[in-house]
């Protein structure tokens, strides 16, 4: 995205000076110091002190705009989604709802085009073998599956998350990525009751029946 | 692949002569018109006739060295699995261990560090925005969704192929190219144990429970 309509803010790493900006040139220049800080050290190491310090600005006022790190680094991406606080949300609601709620929380902040091409576009940064794959990661990591891994609190809890991560990034590629028929034209709904009782399985399941689904397969052998 | 030790062949577009060429030297241009009809054309509308053509060989020699044309697909992406293959044999076996022979096959191949890093360029490559991607998503669904789905033969069976293929893109999304810890460790077997209940399910799923996992998480709520 371009700032190109905000004067062009004057550099100066390692002198922060509190007031020196303010309002949307100062917002701005926060960003690019922030773009410039994971880009070089990676989400897990960079700090909102060496943000500030390279944009110049008090800490204060990096803390003014942003709340945290994660609501820094998702600016930086331009994310049109916050899975950290979604999943925060989503985990302080009933229990039994958890995989449902995850993938029609996902998919349905997806119905808009904007958001899906922006996040077909960091989908395939992480995928890459660029930088951004590992800051993503970190994010993801750090802020996302540890709290997943938290709530079900088992000692293979971690790799449930990753499990279910694994199936809700192989829906995002699927449906907005490769754009396979018939997944990309599926309502969220559908979907919500196809992988949500997957996602609860990967997080939680303990051998209780999954539900069924209407369609049913006859069985044979 | 470089072929440098080989003669160079000439090229003699739109003139097949049989007999032309043989041996390596033959099967190498083949390769390689093969990787440019491919590219021009994606996979459904390239014809092993035209490939022929354009490497300047008779119809007869491409299919003395190529099966069909998913054979010779794999062979112009230095594909260490042969996908296609695989779910012919598995699905012939018994219905009630397709998800779990799909996710130990699949992860089986993937032990081979070679293999390994050779897949994780095609999923970067199939991720990708360019026209190796349209090429790879054409082969997935002709040669192993659409047998997955006449497999379920329900009416939902294309969906239900799209989301077991999801899990399992997913699965290697996560351990292979995001190297997710703790997924990137975990042995084959336990990966098997944990996710081909959920393919066989997406496929043939129809309310039964699945299976019980050894590290049960106490309900709560």
């Amino acid at each position: 995205m371009s700032d190109a309509t905000e004067a062009t803010p004057r550099r100066r790493r390692g002198r922060p000076r509190a007031g020196a900006r303010s309002g949307a040139s100062g917002k701005a220049a926060i960003i690019r110091a922030a773009t410039q800080e994971f880009a070089d050290r990676g989400y897990e190491a960079a700090s909102l002190r060496a943000i500030a310090r390279r944009a110049g600005v008090d800490s204060s006022l990096v803390h003014h705009y942003f709340e945290n790190k994660a609501d820094l680094f998702t600016a930086t991406l331009g994310a049109p989604l916050r899975p950290d606080r979604a999943i925060t949300a989503i985990l302080a609601g009933p229990r039994a709802e958890v995989g449902t709620s995850i993938v029609r929380y996902l998919l349905g902040q997806l119905e808009d085009p904007k958001a899906r091409t922006r996040v077909v576009a960091i989908l395939r940064t992480a995928v890459g073998s660029g930088p951004g794959s590992r800051m993503l990661k970190e994010f993801l990591v750090r802020e996302v599956f540890q709290r997943l891994a938290a709530a079900s609190s088992s000692e293979d809890a971690d790799l449930r998350a990753n499990l279910a991560a694994a199936q809700l990034v192989g829906v995002l590629i699927t449906r907005f990525v490769l754009r396979l028929e018939p997944i990309a034209s599926t309502p969220t709904e559908e979907l919500a009751r196809r992988v949500g009782p997957v996602i609860q399985w990967h997080l939680f399941g303990t051998g209780e029946p999954l539900p069924a689904l209407d369609a049913a397969v006859p069985a044979s052998e």
